[in-house]
Formats: structure tokens, sequence, C-alpha cells
């Protein structure tokens, strides 16, 4: 039962299982298959289900997995159930879900149904949610639960454990607990750990941590997940511009973050702008809307690169075999480019760039796109002279490729920093203007440097 | 002193005044400096200093600081640090060091420094870091700590208790307390929370969890990470082949194992072979080592489309502003290729794929790929016309532009399930296919369709 093997062919048997078991009406062999599964593993299986089946399924559930596996549904698949729920249902499930959970879920909803769902809230709910709803989206404010444990200096160690045996069911995490003052400012931590080991008759003044890592409502969710990564925490507190505690923010809501944000980036240097929605859940207009922008931006791009290309006929005419080349330049380039764009992207949002400023990084990758350029260019200088028999046009592709590297390196990895100076997503913006640096200035360079090697 | 804000400038006066206050010989006034602050922020102010100083900064902590600042050193300074270490400092520090993080420096030091150290370790110490290093990298066994807490199910809440207080700064983790059998086998898990909320004569059998989420030594450590994100824990259990707890992987490291893998992912996408260092400490010819393999394999292809266009020398010397067209058909086809591969490459290193097969991904993209040649298509035969005057041209480069965009997003959506199903990596293999794909093919579709329409 405690293996790895052991779960994941269980998880296999439920979502093979429980359809069937569903389809012959067996309820109570729908319910005992689910008995010994994770709540994660049975969202899994009930999004499998086809949408009529999906809240017979739910309904098996007993009230407390019913919530967790709620949370672990998909959006589209809360929304369903959303409209087949009882008022009943929705105080059991919605009310008892974790706000920020709740709020992620509201934030996907027509404006009318969250309307009806506010109202149906018990006030506490209600106003939790309200609370991180009026907070923008991407921030502390909005990831973070309201739900956590606050005490004052002056506890003792054991009236502390006393006050968590009857809040526990109510927050989401107590493994760190927040000392406030009475202006309800954020004034130390205690860990579990830390109570456990201590005498009970203690004052919290006396072992808890002063130099409290805390964020503010409005830091970007990205730097929250930074924080949390660079102080291995488990969680981290939020605070208002007053300095008071407000709510806290958890270690598996920042790794969701992590996962999305590089998800994001990704896409990005594909060429795709994201809303942070599943791709594979989108409909085709929605695909070919995210996706047509940067093919459009693009097509611009080589639409100058054939202009050129074309302003050049006579020489072009007089030695076709120059057009033979482009593609290999231009592609060459562009490779050398978006590598250069790629480490350079990922470090200004990792930590790996550390403090090395602009001008070394850029320095660096002009050096490594001679180098690069260098070891290419004798490469093409031979096989395109064993190609051709042409010598003047080989060593001209050869010069031009050393230029072009050069060139597509300063440009991947200078244009970065510019577009993060003027306040531009890099990942974004760097492609498009890094393709027509590469293209156009280097079909250009090639062309003249043809032109002298050629003597035309 | 609790706020972000507070905190980031004293990360930044202590960047800014620890060297000053060195070269000054102000040892007194460095070591106050540094009170206040947390340990990875010490580390990343050592990393400033020049290597002479490095060691005189570090001497300036308490043995107990010292050890937690060690660990969040780099790995080139902390290799650094070991060599002007006395045998007692490595005592004092190696020796503490929590055995995951100690087997990552292990790793990168030279075989014969290793040994040395292994030696100075105590027997204890050298036992843990041994078991480790006998592990594959990259799998949960190389990733554990063997410092967690096992207790028996006889035991009660009180007792677990007492026990916790004895054991808590052996261990990493204290969260979750883990229950084994006389075979020394995973039965069950406890929270900290459940014994906190218990009643204290309670044997654990009563409070704990049977159903344990756990993985194996040898699981794949994305693996690892998925399996801790998918369930939300802060540690996971990790097993032998008789079921035998033998160490945890906690959520802190598997929060950088999600961040490398991205960054690995990323890289790969952006045509870089990386061994998970840090590109920007590489030297120039790792670097280039590292980027002209893709290079080169990219430079074939694009000789192959070079060959295929100078094959066709007489079509174009006839029509020579074909020639003008062919950067643009193969840069789009390489862009709607790339974001097809990007998303499908992204969906399979995560859980966004869901179940979906091959054959509705790639049916998906065909028709995304349909929609936007078409649209494009559109565009290109407008501006053709307008630009070169010449309909027949205009009309094959748009039809080319539909049938090269179904290509592309076939290619870079069925290919990487391919090397996938060969258990080759998506993210490296399959940009170069794709690209070979799409020119190559692209190409010869355009100059036919173009011999079709101009009668040639």
């Amino acid at each position: 039962m405690t293996t790895s093997a052991k779960h994941t062919e269980l998880r296999q048997l439920v979502r093979s299982q429980l359809l069937l078991l569903l389809e012959s009406n067996n309820l109570q062999g729908a319910k005992s298959l689910l008995v010994p599964v994770q709540p994660v593993d049975i969202a899994e299986a009930i999004e499998d289900l086809p949408e009529s089946m999906q809240v017979i399924a739910f309904r098996l559930l007993s009230k407390a997995e019913a919530i967790e596996v709620y949370e672990y549904l998909d959006s589209s698949v809360q929304q369903a159930l959303i409209q087949k729920f009882k008022r009943q249902e929705v105080r059991e499930v919605v009310d008892q879900m974790s706000p920020d959970d709740r709020v992620r879920l509201f934030d996907e909803l027509p404006a009318k149904v969250v309307r009806q769902l506010l109202e149906q809230l018990s006030p506490e709910e209600r106003q939790a949610t309200n609370l991180l709803l009026g907070y923008e989206e991407d921030t502390a404010g909005r990831v973070m639960t309201p739900e956590y444990i606050s005490l004052k200096e002056t506890f003792t160690v054991s009236e502390t454990i006393e006050r968590i045996r009857q809040q526990a069911s109510k927050s989401e995490i107590i493994y760190y607990l927040y000392v406030t003052n009475a202006s309800r400012q954020l004034v130390g931590i205690v860990s579990l750990r830390d109570l456990v080991v201590s005498e009970p008759d203690l004052p919290l003044s006396e072992i808890m941590t002063r130099d409290v890592v805390s964020i503010h409502t409005d830091t970007d969710q990205e730097e929250v997940a930074r924080t949390i990564q660079r102080y291995d925490l488990l969680a981290l507190p939020v605070v208002d511009r007053e300095d008071r505690l407000v709510g806290v923010v958890t270690v598996d809501d920042v790794i969701d973050i992590i996962e999305r944000e590089a998800t994001e980036d990704i896409y990005a240097l594909g060429g795709l702008q994201t809303d942070g929605d599943n791709y594979f859940q989108m409909n085709l207009w929605t695909v070919a809307r995210q996706r047509v922008v940067w093919l459009f931006v693009l097509l611009i791009t080589n639409t100058f690169t054939g202009w050129i290309i074309s302003s050049q006929q006579s020489l072009l005419e007089q030695v076709v075999i120059l057009a033979a080349f482009i593609p290999l330049l231009t592609g060459t380039g562009g490779n050398v480019g978006a590598q250069s764009s790629t480490v350079v992207i990922r470090g200004l949002n990792t930590d790996d760039l550390n403090d090395l400023g602009p001008a070394k990084v850029v320095g660096r990758e002009a050096i490594a796109g001679a180098l690069l350029g260098a070891i290419l260019g004798i490469v093409v200088i031979v096989w395109a002279y064993f190609l051709q028999g042409n010598l003047a046009v080989a060593i001209s592709v050869g010069i031009s490729l050393v230029a072009i590297a050069v060139l597509a390196s300063v440009a991947g990895s200078s244009l970065p920093f510019l577009f993060r100076y003027l306040g531009l997503d890099p990942a974004l913006m760097s492609a498009p203007f890094i393709t027509t640096a590469v293209d156009v200035i280097g079909v250009l360079i090639y062309f003249n440097i043809a032109r002298v090697m050629l003597r035309l």
C-alpha cells in the first residue's frame, strides 16, 4: 500500500473501473472503490467521466473529501459542477474551500454566477473572498490565504498549543505561527517545531524569531515565488502598507506559480502569447488568435528580407547561386541569436544571471558568437566550395557567417536587457526584433561582401 | 524590521558595506553588520567578495550560522573555501551540512578531494554520504536526505513528542513523522499537526495515515517533483526495493529541481545542450562546445535546402524573383512548427497534456496550421502581388504557405511524441528535424507549385 508502484496501479484501476461501475449503476461499488484513493487522483478520475456522470460520482464522496476533491478539479469541471449543485451543496463545498482556491475559481466564472455564489457563502467566507478579490491579479494578495494562526507575544507555549488545537481545522498551514502586536502588525514568527521543543510555560516573546521575511500584498507573484525559494520557506506572511499581517502564501501554491511562469516563458520563447490557460483546452480560434500575432510580425520581417533580396535582383541575375546560401546564413544567424537570447532571458527570470551587468554579458556573447562563427565559417567555406566550385562565393559565405554570428549574439543578448529596461517582457519581445536584425542586416552584409569578393 | 522593503534594503547595505569593512580590517564592525542578516543573504554577500576575503568573512560567523551559510554558497565558492579550511573547520562545517547538500558539493569536487574529506567526516556522516553517493544521479536516492524521524506504531503521542524534542536538531524535516514496522518498512505517516491536536496517550497506530504516497530510490527526480506537486506535500518518503524507508525528499529541494528542469527544457528548445551548470559561470570554450553541436546539425539542414535551391537553378534563372520569397516561406514554416512543438513538448513535461493521445493532438495542430496558413496566405498573396506585380508568383507563394503551415504543424506536434516513444529527449531532438522537414520539403512544394502556376 505504500509504494509508488502500487499507488500508480491504484490510480489506473480507478480511472478504468469508475465509469464501468457508474454505468452499471453500482453506486455502492463505486463508493468503496474510491475509499483508499487520494483526493487528487479521485479528481482526475472524475474529470475523465462524461459530464452527466461527474456530479453522480462527486456525490458519492464524504463531505470532507468532497471539498478536497473539488479543489483539485480542473476549473472547467468545477464550473460545470457548480451549475448542477443545489444551494445546500454550494454551502458544503464552496463555502469550505480554502479562500485562495475559491478566488481562483471565481476568477473564471461569469460575474453573475459569482454574485449568486457570494450570497450563498457564510458571512465570514464572503468577507475573506471579497478581500482577496480586491487585490490585483498575479499579486501576493490574490494568491494568499487569509486563514492563518496569529498570536500575541505574551502567550505561553502551552496556551499556544491549546489555541492551535482549536483552530487547526480552520487554518491551511499551522507549521508557522505568526505573532502580532496590538495594531495587528507582524512582530515575529514561531514554528510548530519551536513550540514542540520548548518549555510549556515560556512566553512566545522568548522563543519567536524577530527577523521575519515578509512581502506586501501588491508584490508580484513571481517575486513571491523567488522569495520562498530563496529562503527555503514553507510559507510567507503577507503584510499591508501599514505592516499589518493580512495573509499567508504557502509553498504548494508557489510550486504551481513557478511552473506556470516557466510555461509562460517557454511559450513566449516559442512565439505564443498566453494568458495562463491550458493550451490543450482552448478552442482552435483562441489558439489561432494567440499564435497569429507573432507570425504576422515575423511575416513582415520576412517581407523586408524578401524586399532586400529583390532589390539585389541585378546581382542575383549575374550570380544566381548566391541565393542558395541565403537560408543557411539567415538560419544559422537566427539560431545563434536564439541561443543567446534564450540564456539571457532565462537568466533574467531566475537567479542565474546574478549581478553580471549587461555589458559583461553582451561582451561574453559577442566573443562566443565570433568563436562559433569562425568554427562554422571554416566548415562552410570548404562545404560551399566543394558544392559549387566557386571559391569567391564560398569565401563570401564564410566571412558573412562570422559577421552574422557576432551580430546575432549581440542582438540576442542585448535586446532582452533593453526590453526589460523599458518594462516590456523580454521573452515576448525579443525574438521578432532579433530575427529582423539578423535577416535584414545579415543579407545586406552578405550581398556587400559578395560584391567585393566577386568584384561586381 | 519585518517588511520586505526593509529587508531588501538590508541586503543591499550588506553587499555594499561588507567589503569596505573588511578592507579597513574592521572585523568587529563586519561581524555586527551580519548579525540581523539571513544566511542566504550572507552567502550572497560573501560570493561578491574577492576570493582572498571570502574565508575571512566566513570565519566571522558563529558555528551554527557558518553551516547554514555554507549550504547556500555557489558550488564554486564552496570548493574554493574547502581548499582553505583547516581540518577542524571541515569537521565543523562539512560534517554538519545536511547529507543531500553535502553530496551535491561532493559531486563537483575532484575524486581525490572527496576521499580526503570523507576521511575527515564523523563515521555517521560518512555513512550517510556514501549511501547517497551510491545512487544514480538525478534519482530520488541522490536528492533525498537520510535524516528523518521514524517511529514505531506502538508509541503514544506524548512519547513521540518527547522523542522529537531529542531528535529535532538532527532531522531536516520534522513536520512529517514516519512510522515503520519491525522490518523498517514504511507503514504510516503522522504529521506534527496531528500530534499536536491529538490526546497525549493515544498510540500512533490510531492517528497515523496508512495510505502513504512514497517513491523508490531510483525514481527520476522529475517524477519526484511531479509527485510532491500533485499531492501538495512538504516531503516525500523514499523506500528501497523491499519497501524499507531510507530517506525523505523535501519540498525546498523539489522547487530547485522544478526550476532546473524548466531551465533545461528552455535551453534545449533554444538549441543548447546543458548539463545543469550555470551558463553564465561556464568558460567560453564550454559555451561554444554546448552550442556548436546544434548549430552544425542545422547547418547541414540548411545546406540541404541550399542544394535543393541550386538544383532548381534553371527555374530560378527564368524567374529570379521566386528567390525573394524563400526566406518568408521557410521562416514562417519554421515559426509555425516551433509553436506546435513548444506546446507539445511543454505539455509532455507537465500535466497539461493529460491524456490526449498523439492522434488527437496532431489532428488539432493540423487544423490550427491550416487556419493559420489560410490567414497568412491571403495576406501574403495581396502583399506579394503589390510588391512584385506578378500574380502567378503571388498565388504560388500563398498556396505554398498553407501547405507549409500544415506540414510544419504536423511535424512540430508529432515528432516530440515520436522521440519520447523512442526514449529520446523531445526538447533536444525535435527542432533540427522539424526545420529540415519544413525547409527541404517546403522549398520543394514551393518550386513545384510555382512550376505549375507559371506553366514552366
